[in-house]
C-alpha cells in the first residue's frame, strides 16, 4: 500500500494564482510570454490570473519608457507588504526588513555579550525588531524567518538540545514570535538559513543541488536538494561537526574523539593558537598573547597575512581536515558546488585552497570535474537574507498563498 | 534572476488523469472517497476522470462480493499492458515481466560466464527477453527498465567509464533497446535500481528518505530523497566505494589507498580469505583451498557458520569498515533507514550487527535514535523489481501519461 503524498507530491493540484505570482516575484520584471513559457499554463488562464493579481494590488504593469519596449512588463508592487529576516549569532544579532521581492527596507545589527538566557535574548530581539519596524513605518509584517545558532526542531519551531545554551531547549520560539507579531514565523538553524540565502541570492542562484559548509566556532552544513533545504528524517541532516577526521584523536565536547569540530572548528583553532604562542612556534601569536589579549581565530588570520609560518600551517591543516570530510560528502552527494561560509572564511584563499585540494585528491574524477569549491558571496548577509527567503517561500507557497492574501489584503469590493 | 523550473517544479500543472490513475495503480483497490482524500481533487473531476479511465480500459470497478462492502472499489485492469524489469549482474541476468501494478507475469534467470563484450551480452539479453515475452504471449511491452552493474549516464542511457568492462563505455544501451522493442527504455546503475525497488516493494515502502548500501563485489549506495532516486549534479551521487576508511592503506584499483571497496568489497575479502588460508589462520578456508577451489566471499560465510574464528573476524572487520563510512553518511544525510543489500548480506547478522554498531557509536543521538539498520527484504528480487518500478513510474508520470496511453491504447470510437 503506497502513501501517495510521499511519492507524488509533485502531482498535487497547484494553485495557479500562486504559481503566476511567484514567477513574477522571483523573476523581477517579466512579460506575459515569459510567464507562459515558465508556467506551462494557457494564455487565457494567465490573463485571468494577472487581472486578479493586479486587482489585489500584488502586481502592476510597468509602462514602457521607450518605443523599443513594445511588450508590457509585469512586476510586483514594491510597497505592499514586508517580511523580516532575523539571524542570531553567538555574539551578534543581524536583522533586516525586506519587500516581497527581497529589496532591503531596513537593516540593523545588535551586539550580544551573552545569549545564554532565552527570555532575555528573545525579549531584546523582539524589542529591536519592533523598533526597526516603527522607524520605517512598517505597521505589519507578512512573516518572519529566523535563524538560530543551534539545532532547531523545524516543525515545532523549538531548539533541540542546544549544546552550549541548555536553557533554550524546547523554548517555544515560533509560538512566541507568532503571538508577538501576529504573522507566520519559521525558525531554523543558522546553516540551513545561510544555505538557502546563498541559493536564492548568492553564488549558487542557478544551482538546485549544492552543499554549504559553515566553518565558524562550530562546523555544520546545509544541503540544498532540488532548490530546497533537505532536513532528513529527524531534521538533523547536515550535522557534520561530529564526523570523524582520519587519524585524529582530538577530544570533542560531545564525548567522541577526532570530530571535525574538535580539529578544525574556530574554538579548537583558538586553543591551538594558544599552544603555538606558548611554545613560541608562532612569534606573531606570542607577541599578541604577551599583550594580554585572548587569542581567537582572527589572530591566526592576521598572523598568516604577516607571513607567520605556524599560522599559515594551522590554516592549511584546518582546511585539509574540512576538505577530507567534505570529500566523503562530495563522493556521496555529488553536489554542483561546495560553498564555504562562516567566520573561518576570513582565513581567505589559503583556507579555501586547502579545502579544494583535499576534496579533489580524495574524490573520483566524475564527482569533481566541474565541482565549484568557493567562498560564500553573501558573507555576513547570508543569514538575514536566507531567513527572509525562508519565510517568503513559505507564505507564497501553493498551500499558503490564499491564507497569506486573506490575512493581509482587503479585496476591493467592486468586483 | 531565478529559474522557475528549478525552484517550483511542484507547481507545474499536473495531469489530473495521471494523478487519479497513479493513485489507483499504487494503492491497489481504493474507493472514490479514498481517491478524493489522496488527490485533493473535487469529486466531480474525479468522476469525470474515472469514467475516462474506465472507457480507456485502464481501470475497472470491482463488484462487491458481500453486503458489508457497500462502496464500489476501483482497481486497475490487470490484463492490459506489461513492462519488463531487467537486471544484469556480473555473473547472472535476472529479468521479469510485470503487469502495470507489478504483479509478476514471468521471471527468468540466465547465467553469464563473462559480460565483457556489450554486443554479445546485450544480444543475449534481447533474445532472452523476446523469448520470455513470446512464451507468455506478451505482444508488446509498454516499457523496459534495466539495471547494469556499472556507472550509467542516466539521461543518455549509456555506461560511463565502467571500471572493469571498458568496451561498454558509451555503448548506446537505451537507443538499442528502444529500437529493438519499440517502447520507452530507462537504463540505470544497479544500486539505484535496487534502492528504488526496496522503496516501492521492500522494507522501506513507507519511507521517503533512506539510504541503500549494496555490498557485493564492489560497494555502492543509492539515495532515495522524497521518494525518488537522488542522482546528484553529475549522476554519480551514492558512489561511496572510494570513500577513505580511517587508518587503512589498502591499495585500490582506482589509484588511491584505503578506499572502502578495497577494504570491505567482496573482491578484497576473497583476497584476504586467500591470505588467511595460506597463513593457516583459518583452518576452514585452508581446507577448502587445499581442495583446489578458488576462495570467494561465500566461503567466508560458510566458515563463520562453522565457527571459524578468522572468518568471523573478517566479516566483523568488513562490517565495521562499512559502518564507519555509513556513520558519516548518516550524520550528513539523516536517513530514516539504512538498508543493506547485495551479495555480502549472505554474511548474515554478524555483518549487519557490526555495521549497526559502528554507525551508532559514531553518530549523534538525534541521527540514530530511530534509525533502522536492516537487511534488504527483497534479496535477489530487488533488481528486477526496481527496474520495473523505474519504468512504470516514468511512463505514468504526469509528463508521459498521455504519450503512454496514445501509444498503447486505441480509444473506442463510440465517444
Amino acid at each position: 500500500m503506497f502513501v501517495l503524498n510521499m511519492r507524488h507530491k509533485d502531482m498535487i493540484t497547484p494553485n495557479t494564482t500562486s504559481l503566476i505570482y511567484n514567477i513574477i516575484r522571483q523573476n523581477g520584471e517579466i512579460n506575459r510570454m515569459g510567464i507562459t513559457e515558465l508556467s506551462g499554463v494557457s494564455k487565457s488562464t494567465i490573463s485571468l490570473q494577472i487581472n486578479k493579481l493586479i486587482k489585489l494590488g500584488l502586481i502592476e504593469e510597468k509602462i514602457p519608457t521607450d518605443a523599443s519596449q513594445r511588450k508590457l512588463k509585469l512586476r510586483i508592487c514594491e510597497h505592499i507588504g514586508a517580511v523580516a529576516g532575523v539571524f542570531l549569532g553567538i555574539t551578534k544579532l543581524t536583522m533586516a526588513i525586506y519587500t516581497l521581492d527581497m529589496s532591503v527596507i531596513a537593516e540593523k545589527e545588535y551586539p550580544f555579550d551573552s545569549i545564554n538566557d532565552p527570555v532575555e535574548t528573545n525579549g531584546i530581539i523582539i524589542e529591536q525588531l519592533k523598533l526597526l519596524c516603527r522607524e520605517h513605518q512598517i505597521k505589519t509584517l507578512w512573516g518572519i524567518g529566523i535563524g538560530f545558532p543551534f539545532p532547531v526542531n523545524f516543525r515545532e519551531g523549538k531548539p533541540d538540545s542546544p549544546p552550549n545554551v541548555p536553557l533554550w531547549h524546547g523554548y517555544p520560539l515560533k509560538d512566541i514570535y507568532e503571538k508577538e507579531f501576529g504573522c507566520p514565523v519559521l525558525v531554523d538553524n543558522d546553516v540551513n538559513v545561510m544555505a538557502l540565502g546563498e541559493g536564492f541570492r548568492g553564488c549558487t542562484v542557478n544551482e538546485s543541488d549544492f552543499l554549504f559548509i559553515k566553518a565558524g566556532t562550530g562546523i555544520g552544513s546545509g544541503l540544498i536538494v532540488d532548490g530546497d533545504i533537505y532536513r532528513g528524517a529527524n531534521g538533523c541532516a547536515g550535522d557534520i561537526g561530529h564526523i570523524a577526521v582520519d587519524g585524529s584523536s582530538a577530544q570533542c565536547h560531545c564525548g567522541n574523539t577526532g570530530c571535525l569540530e574538535a580539529v578544525a572548528g574556530g574554538k579548537a583553532l583558538a586553543e591551538k593558537a594558544k599552544q603555538l604562542a606558548e611554545s613560541g612556534k608562532s612569534p606573531y601569536l606570542k607577541a599578541i598573547m604577551d599583550t594580554g589579549v585572548e587569542l581567537t581565530a582572527a589572530h591566526i588570520s592576521e598572523g598568516a597575512i604577516h607571513a607567520d609560518f605556524a599560522c599559515i600551517q594551522l590554516i592549511k591543516h584546518a582546511g585539509k581536515a574540512i576538505g577530507e570530510v567534505a570529500a566523503k560528502l562530495v563522493n556521496f552527494f555529488n553536489p554542483s558546488s561546495l560553498v564555504i561560509g562562516g567566520g573561518l572564511t576570513g582565513f581567505g584563499n589559503i583556507f579555501i585552497g586547502a579545502i579544494r585540494e583535499a576534496v579533489i585528491s580524495r574524490s573520483p574524477h566524475l564527482a569533481t570535474y566541474d565541482l565549484n569549491v568557493r567562498m560564500s558571496e553573501l558573507e555576513g548577509k547570508a543569514g538575514p537574507i536566507g531567513a527572509g527567503t525562508l519565510i517568503l517561500e513559505y507564505i507564497f507557497s501553493s498551500g499558503q498563498f490564499s491564507t497569506t492574501i486573506d490575512r493581509n489584503i482587503e479585496e476591493s469590493t467592486g468586483a
